[in-house]
This record gives structure tokens, sequence and C-alpha cells, in this order.
């Protein structure tokens, strides 16, 4: 088994102290760099419309009690059993989180965000520029089941 | 700084053994679970036409000489000096790629894949399944020189 090393560059800095699936519509997050990393790392970013940002999920990898074969998205048995790697769960091997975001403003260190889906204090492995060259060049396809999960994902908590 | 330990679980098998920039578009991966990792795992994932696969830039890991700052993105003056998190160049903090990819089929505990822009041998850490919902909903925006940058990336060799 082939083990790295990873160190935080950043943190998250928002109004969810604590993990709730739905409605991260509302929440506006601050990325904030952390000390060893220069301010220079961040030169140009604001050319980029959406970043993407990898982060740990931080309260299930102090738990380390992954998945490791399947189970039901969301504990939910109207979901089929599937295998953690079909599926974005927080307790999965390595509790690393992915998400796409749109860049509001960068402001020193730090970057203001819409749609990242990580609570207050989730810290931060890499920032990298979406690519339009790196998406998906055709319609995606997905189980049904992905959609109902995701319907209240992104609204907003007014809504 | 925080610390996280990280496990591979699975390995790139591929024909290219030396990192190059270009025309990965020829290639075709097999992305083979390690054995800690139980076949379930990837259980339904051919419900997905798309995958996001992590990796650790092991060559550029092992180096360990990051640009923490900024730099021109592969070394090119013609490209302006330019964030390490505004660009996705593997000599990065953390040396974390992400690459969406297209799957061709799975085969026992094996995804065969095009589009993975990494070497023979590379350490995969996660895979989650592409969904439409977090993928951006709007034209994203990048600067000219990505666009150049990019051209031949996913040409195919014999092009």
């Amino acid at each position: 088994m082939e083990e790295f090393k990873i160190n935080s560059i950043a943190k998250v800095f928002n109004q969810r102290v604590e993990p709730i699936d739905d409605n991260w519509g509302s929440i506006i997050s601050e990325i904030k760099l952390k000390e060893h990393i220069p301010t220079e790392a961040i030169d140009g970013i604001e050319q980029f419309s959406h970043l993407e940002i990898f982060y740990i999920f931080h309260l299930a990898y102090q738990k380390n009690n992954p998945i490791l074969g399947s189970g039901h998205p969301r504990e939910n048995p109207a979901y089929p059993k599937t295998g953690i790697f079909a599926q974005r769960k927080k307790d999965r091997p390595n509790f690393i989180g992915s998400t796409i975001v749109k860049l509001i403003r960068k402001e020193n260190r730090s970057l203001f965000v819409q749609y990242l889906d990580a609570i207050n204090e989730t810290p931060i492995i890499d920032i990298k520029p979406v690519v339009k060259e790196f998406l998906p060049n055709e319609e995606t396809k997905q189980p049904n089941w992905m959609g109902d999960l995701m319907k209240n994902y992104y609204t907003k908590l007014a809504d």
C-alpha cells in the first residue's frame, strides 16, 4: 500500500458549522491561504470563472470509519446499494472531497466562492482552475437516483 | 500545518511510461483496484458515463520540489507568470492530479477509461462519478493562453 503525506494549503470559513446534506446554494465561503503559501500562488486566478476545490472531509477523517465496499447513498434504502467509488459520499477511502465552485472575488490571500459544499474550518488540499477542455465534451449519463439525491443540494435555505 | 495520510486505492496501467504533455487522446488506461479494496467498491459504476479520477503525480512527489508561488505554464515565457493554483501543473503543493475521464468498460476489478492524463503505474487515490448537477451550469471563462496550451492535449498521436 503506497502512502502519501498531504498538507492543507488553505482553510474554509463559512456559516455552516455542522455537516448538513442540502441547501448549499445560500453559502458563500472564504478560502484563506495558510501561512506557508505565498500570495503569488493565486496570481491570475481571477481570469477563471470557476475553480475546482479539493478538500478533506476532516470530521470523517477523524472518525476514520470509511466504507470500502458498497452502501446505500445517504443511507436511504430507496437508493440502490452502490459502490463507494460510484457515489460521492464523504465516508470514503482517503476522505477526499472535490467540488467545482464559482469564483465570486479574490481579496488579498482569500478567495470568496459559491457552491462549495464544505463546512467551516474544512482543510483545503488543492485548488485548480476549471478548464473547458477538461470538462466532458458530450452529454453525461447518470442513474436516476442521483438526480433525486441532488434535487435540493444547491437550493437556497429560503427557497 | 495539518497533515493527512492518503493511501493509493488503485493503480494505472497504460502504454505511456514517460511524462509527456500532449496527445493523450490515443491512450486507453486500465485502473485496477489495489488488493485491500473489495470489488464491491465499483458496483454500479457502469451506470455513469464519466468518472473523475484523483491521483498523485508520483514522479513529481518523489522529486518533492513543488512550485509554491507562481511560474510560467509549461515553463513557456509566452504564457504569463501565473499562480500555481491558477494552473494545473504537476509540480504543485501535494502533487494531486484530477481528470474527468470517459468510462469505456468495467472488467472484474478494473475500469478501462479514455482521457486519463496519467502515466503507467500512477497511484490513484480516489474515484468519483461525474454528476451533472456538480458541473458548471453556465459557460466557463478562462484566459486565452489556456486554450493555446490545451490545443494538442487530447489529439491522437496519429493526427
